[in-house]
């Protein structure tokens, strides 16, 4: 980000008469091309051929191919393979725990050309002003930035958010440029019941496009879901999931986060029958995987590697997930289309060798080049100091309610292991992986403490706490030692928000996320540093969890299946009610 | 038609939270639901499985499929095979020679539940009271008729049309339920080089849909074509034409008309990973071609039959035209989706044994219950009689420019022949086949008769004339002896226009079409019937070509190659100019 403030980058309008006229002479050859690109070959998503011969470009938009071409400018990407940018069709971009300025800086260099995100983390700490920020921000970077208008703050009522946006809320936040539709409607049970705030904001967005969530629906609850006019998912896990979703008209989202891990099991489904109709996504993914694996670049190597076709993947990755949301210009490298491109080393490791945003050469000079906005959600940490004994609780019977973590699932597994009353309390058992779990509510509204157990982090000692915590985003603590867990917790306080990894009530490691508790504001680098170092710390407790404070993040989120638990208490999310 | 007019069945708006909360009631079974079809078989166009439970309806739109729903009506689709309605993705319903409320008749009940048209004829000849005349029946069929603007009115500045329909004309006619966008833009020489009134259309509809033509087109006059912002097209009349489309972008859809016949040509190229991108069209078709061999369904059964797959030429037929022209309401038998149904025999033989228009079963009871719109363009024809030397032409020089007919196509051969002049005249000289052919302007605008030869029809005496003469819609007659194309063209104005077969100065056959010269006020079976009479009367006269009349009409059409003739004269459609 600079200070200075260039002119904005907002998507760009129809053309108008002036320039389809520019655009028909450059592409007839009347008049030179404002850029081609010289010596690629053009991997053409319709008949899955390769063409040769030039690209030109007239502004921000492709005006021929297949052809010779010259140019003002001549970039020179002999042997290289050109793709049109990939669309990552659905992501919370706080979770890569860096301001959209930084997640374009990091995510754009891998051909990441449109990313369509739901503010909602943000919303739910700060509300509308949150989703004002992104609109704002999508006005500057480099990558197209389309920002959903967040279905469900809070996820469902069984939790205390920051902010509640109701349909009325939303109502003024449409029209921006950056907008396609509803973000996901999470809230599932509410649909299917028709729960009436519900269909307040379904009829708001009728006949306009509303992305979903519905884990594991199916059946007559599914059509019901889908009758609502919900037509694409990202929440398939299996692939008899996805293939009902798809039977019933629902674009699948491939998703592979740095929790919620999608891609093997639905990889099958991905043929050139389908792909048409399958795009991919990240929803939630950290800058450490990004930079370890990859972004959308990984998903595509990973699904050609596991047997899917080139022509399925790069559909999926760009002209399916086009015509899925409705952005009919682009997702095709032809004639008309943004000039999103991606030059690649190979189809099958897809390395970007060059991007281009809307004609735009992607460099470290062109982002410095953005403009900026303030950051918003400052001193969001509201949360009064706990101490050891808040955590103490020796519910009503021995039998205990047990979230069970499947690692790489947002799923959970609800257990039921028998815990000893002791002294008041139940005590953590870390020769069982049985240690304490507690929401502390963080947004200034009512001091809820809710606890419970957790089985599934290997923690031995210490605890960890994070206020990163879907979607309310309250603080969370786990913890084999008390003491620790309230160290942790008001250490938080003075960061701002973010994680942090305590033994022997010792601040091990930490991270501040002064943005609502959700986002650094330092460069992608300096943030996938300091996630090594809370990892390694965590290691140091026992946590055998590859990621795990956002394992821990998604324990919070009562509209994914089985059991969860927020500031209201744990949660059953098939009965979808308070244990 | 009935003469009382029921409310009007114009496209129903995106649902209220009202209608939301019936159809998710009706699709968890919580209610029961509108309408059942129960016992069928579901061809699932995206996974290409077949989906056995009933499908549950709501008003006009599908709620369920693949489970057992209760409904307050139930029908019986035992054994059959369910299918989304198909769609025709670009017509011009004038050419089914009856009124819109007809032709509705005629296709419905084969499954034809969506007519995308292009009412450019009755545009030429009356303007826009012509579009707004099909945009009023658009709101009484059972069908679904798109109209979209005629873009090319007239199709270029080498012909005189009854009216000329600039940027400015077009514009109040946007905003009607029925508009998709504008219709094929035929003047592809006016848009490559950049004429200013084709720039004001283009600018006009910028972002949105815009349809295409370019016969013929490629290299990078196609890519300025596309750069426009035309995004479908319908005149690729060889695979290697289709394929250069399709790599740029374009949606191709293929067309089987009276006259252009192009799906043995296209069909090797609509496979499994084109289908998505392709669509399927009849263009110009008449009641004849309907009642023998069918209308989309006729085109179904022959794309399976020539060994393109059920899933490719299903989803052409459905799926892939809603995508392709932002339907995004229709195509598939999902949840959420109009209920346009039809239940076939087989996927193979493609007998449409019960058709459903957004929810109403199609039945002559529906037919008759639907409102009516007075017809236009009475008394349209208004040429001053003429007589045999009228056609007399000595031309300049012995070598003569000759339209050369090619079976099924409307493009044409630029012939040149030798034909001696005596008396001051080039006569017809049935021995090598080469008849004159003269084009009479008949909107009253200045009177204009052009003179030309043809080779192609076989005709040895007498002479035929119609009205119907794209897209000017002049008088057009052909003929062996120039004293009965005076009887024949004359015999037009009689009728308010329509079709003549002369021989001897008497009139063998006859149809009046007084709609515009273009279309009949009686039911498409008295059409039918009179064609056949047309047709037997022709072939008395050696005529040998199956569909004389519409082979005839395609003659005069200045934007399709090679050789043409217009009232202005013989045009060179490959350069671009009168000779």
């Amino acid at each position: 980000m600079t200070s200075a403030t260039p002119p904005t980058r907002a998507q760009a309008p129809a053309p108008d008469k002036a320039e389809l006229a520019r655009r028909i002479a450059q592409a007839r050859g009347d008049k030179p091309a404002d850029l081609v690109l010289r010596g690629g070959t053009v991997f053409d998503l319709v008949t899955g051929s390769m063409i040769e011969g030039d690209v030109a470009i007239c502004g921000d938009t492709i005006v021929g191919i297949g052809d010779a071409y010259e140019g003002q400018s001549i970039s020179d990407v002999s042997g290289l393979t050109l793709v049109p940018g990939f669309i990552d069709t659905h992501l919370h971009v706080e979770s890569s725990l860096v301001t959209p300025f930084e997640f374009d800086r990091c995510v754009t260099p891998r051909g990441v050309t449109t990313a369509i995100c739901d503010p909602h983390e943000i919303a739910n700490v700060i509300g509308a002003e949150g989703i004002a920020y992104f609109q704002a921000a999508s006005e500057h970077v480099l990558m197209d930035l389309r920002v959903q208008l967040s279905a469900c703050v809070p996820s469902c009522h069984m939790e205390t958010s920051g902010a509640t946006l109701l349909a009325e809320d939303l109502e003024p936040l449409m029209g921006h440029p950056s907008g396609i539709g509803l973000a996901e409607f999470m809230n599932y049970p509410g649909v299917v019941h028709r729960d009436d705030a519900c269909l307040d904001k379904l009829a708001l967005f009728s006949g306009g496009h509303i992305d979903g969530h519905c884990p594991l629906l199916g059946g007559r609850d599914l059509n019901a879901y889908v009758s609502a006019g919900i037509t694409t998912e990202h929440e398939a896990t299996s692939a008899e999931e996805a293939l009902e979703k798809l039977r019933k008209g629902m674009r699948v989202l491939i998703r592979e986060g740095s929790v919620s891990k999608d891609l093997h099991a639905l990889q099958p489904v991905l043929t050139d029958v389908t792909a048409p109709y399958m795009c991919l996504c990240t929803d939630d993914r950290n800058p450490l995987d990004i930079a370890e694996h990859g972004h959308l670049d990984f998903m595509i190597r990973t699904l050609i590697a596991l047997g899917s076709s080139p022509l399925a993947v790069y559909r999926a990755a760009s002209l399916s997930a086009a015509e899925a949301f409705g952005l009919k210009d682009r997702g095709l490298l032809a004639p008309g289309k943004r000039a999103d491109i991606v030059a690649l080393d190979s189809l099958e490791t897809c390395n970007a060798q060059g991007v281009w945003c809307a004609g735009t050469p992607v460099s470290e000079a062109a982002f410095a080049a953005r403009g900026s906005v303030p950051p918003v959600g400052r001193r969001s940490v509201k949360a009064n100091p706990v101490s050891a004994d808040d955590f103490r609780c020796a519910d009503t019977a021995e039998e205990t309610h047990v979230i069970g973590i499947r690692e790489g699932k947002i799923l959970t597994d609800h257990l039921r292991e028998t815990i000893a009353i002791k002294h008041g309390d139940k005590a953590p058992d870390v020769s069982r992986d049985l240690v304490r779990i507690a929401v502390i509510e963080r947004h200034g509204k009512n001091g809820n403490i809710a606890t419970g157990f957790v089985k599934g982090f290997g923690l031995q000692a210490g605890a960890i706490a994070s206020t990163v915590c879907h979607d309310h985003h309250n603080i969370v603590a786990v913890g084999a030692d008390y003491a620790d867990m309230a160290v942790a917790a008001n250490r938080l306080g003075a960061l701002e928000g973010g994680f942090v990894v305590v033994k022997g009530e010792e601040v091990l490691a930490e991270l501040a996320l002064p943005v609502a508790g959700l986002m650094s504001l330092e460069p992608f680098e300096t943030v996938r540093a300091a996630l090594e170092e809370l990892r390694a710390a965590a290691r140091t407790l026992g946590v055998t969890l590859e990621e795990p404070f956002l394992q821990l993040a998604f324990l919070a989120l009562p509209v994914i299946p089985s059991l969860k638990i927020t500031d209201h208490g744990m949660v059953d999310v098939d009965a979808f009610e308070l244990l």
